[in-house]
């Protein structure tokens, strides 16, 4: 029987599975990302860890369908390059799919790292089955991929920049240039900013407010932990962030109408209360047939998300 | 050569086309939509209209390869029925494809008229060429049709509603129940709402203040032809109103990416004032590499997008 293999490349770590066809992960293992030198020992490292693991678990190419990978950057999935990945070093345009197609003999698929996740989400996750489904990852920044009858879509090359969708025409700058971009406000950063400015104005008592006074770090965990807890400042904040990503999920849901939108990623780890406030705002402002037939879920695989849906690349080019 | 047979379904008339396959209409005419007893000789008379019309231009069944056909309402493509078409007094559910089909011996396909209209423009207009086009029509009410590599987009049901996008949490109550849809700013009666509004707080020298003082007619017409000749109070309705559908337009390609937001419909006939205004704001919160590969155009088939689209649906299903 073939196996899959996904690897998920970030900053830190590129995190490897082998997979049965059917999307079971069999073996994982991960390496550190070496981002020094612009990065130029990345590939050949994660070269090296595919020819030794397989070598461990008794593989040969021949039992290998192909490998799949999610990258960050700017990803031409066609030509099997990034370009722009600054947390990896890589500036200029890398040939990520002739080195490893090169070295292992097996084909090779890539794509952004959040569309990714998307896939996995899709295939073995809270999506599970569905021909249409959006995920939405707050993490750092805020990213997605799109998924409409079973494909991921690409549009123009940039398409699932769900973190520059405007939820404020006036409001906080973002990274991209534009004003008001929901990455703004519900990413991990986003959501320390509204608690920053909320306790600035707010004059209830509030436990963020005392740690903001007492000089010490609030953190997106911090304000839903205080949140769950009954904390008025913190419950403001949640509040807000919830008319935000609640009314870009109602307005994504009101242009494609999936069957689920997924919520994934570091920020979303706060749970139901997360889940339940965002859908709060999208039951307010979704196309009435779209409030039932479109669901608000929370994502399911975690960190596995990306290597699993790195080996649907591979999969889908043979079914 | 076979042909294809189109038609546009409206609440006043239904137009019809036979058309080459190649999207060159060759013959066109319309009927009355009589909507006298909850529209129950729509598609009796649309039946006997067709087979007079083959017969008049020396055409048998045999020379036409099928029938497509837009329609208000809810469309179910897959069965060829339409429920809730209140402006053709379709309360309960057609079966227009079971009728049509046997009483023409032609394969037929049906979808949503704004759906249908998209077609069209991505086939023989602004769109032509293109995999993937957003369409935005601007009529009594917004509506619109999504396409994404070639094909049309329907989600769970209800995608390519963009008329119900919200552009405001505090916005207008719309007919849908909710608050700030697209559609309560954008349509011939939103821009009329807001030159009323405006006109009300604003207190400089405006044609439109004299006309609503007077009690005369307002229409989206006059407010854009008053906004050319340099009215203040219009030009500012103008602008309102491309805000709104900028970052609507800058929205819908961030998560999709077209090739091509084709804006038509009969507001859109206020023409490049119109986009330009549009595309200022939507240059200015589109995420930027979206910019420049997304483009805001103006629709180039008037009346004959539904009939061009319709024909296309029947051409869909054998390409």
């Amino acid at each position: 029987m073939k196996r899959l293999l996904g690897i998920d490349l970030g900053g830190t770590t590129a995190k490897f599975a082998i997979l049965t066809l059917e999307g079971e992960i069999q073996q994982k293992w991960s390496i550190k990302t070496d981002v020094t030198n612009d990065g130029k020992n990345i590939i050949p490292n994660i070269i090296e860890s595919i020819l030794q693991n397989l070598n461990v678990y008794g593989l040969s190419s021949n039992d290998v369908l192909g490998i799949g990978m999610g990258s960050p950057g700017a990803v031409d999935s066609k030509k099997g390059t990034v370009i722009g990945a600054y947390n990896l070093g890589w500036k200029t345009m890398q040939p990520v799919k002739d080195q490893i197609e090169a070295a292992t003999g097996l084909p090779f698929f890539i794509d952004n790292d959040a569309n990714v996740a998307a896939l996995g989400e899709r295939w073995k996750g809270a999506g599970e089955g569905e021909d249409n489904v959006i995920f939405v990852t707050l993490g750092t920044g805020v990213g997605g991929g799109v998924i409409v009858e079973g494909n991921l879509i690409h549009g123009a090359g940039a398409a699932g920049e769900l973190g520059h969708i405007n939820v404020d025409p006036n409001g906080y700058l973002c990274t991209c240039g534009n004003r008001g971009c929901l990455e703004t406000v519900a990413s991990a950063t986003g959501v320390v900013r509204l608690a920053l400015d909320f306790s600035k104005s707010d004059s209830e008592e509030s436990e963020i407010k005392r740690l903001v006074d007492d000089g010490k770090e609030v953190t997106a965990k911090i304000v839903f932990d205080l949140a769950k807890q009954g904390d008025p400042l913190a419950l403001k904040v949640v509040d807000q962030f919830s008319i935000y990503l609640g009314v870009a999920c109602a307005n994504m849901a009101s242009i494609l109408n999936p069957e689920s939108i997924v919520i994934g990623g570091g920020v979303s780890a706060a749970g139901e209360i997360l889940r339940e406030n965002v859908e709060k705002y999208f039951l307010q402002y979704a196309f009435p047939p779209v409030k039932t037939s479109t669901k608000l879920k929370l994502a399911q695989l975690g960190n596995d998300a990306g290597v699993i849906g790195a080996a649907w690349l591979v999969k889908a080019n043979y079914i």
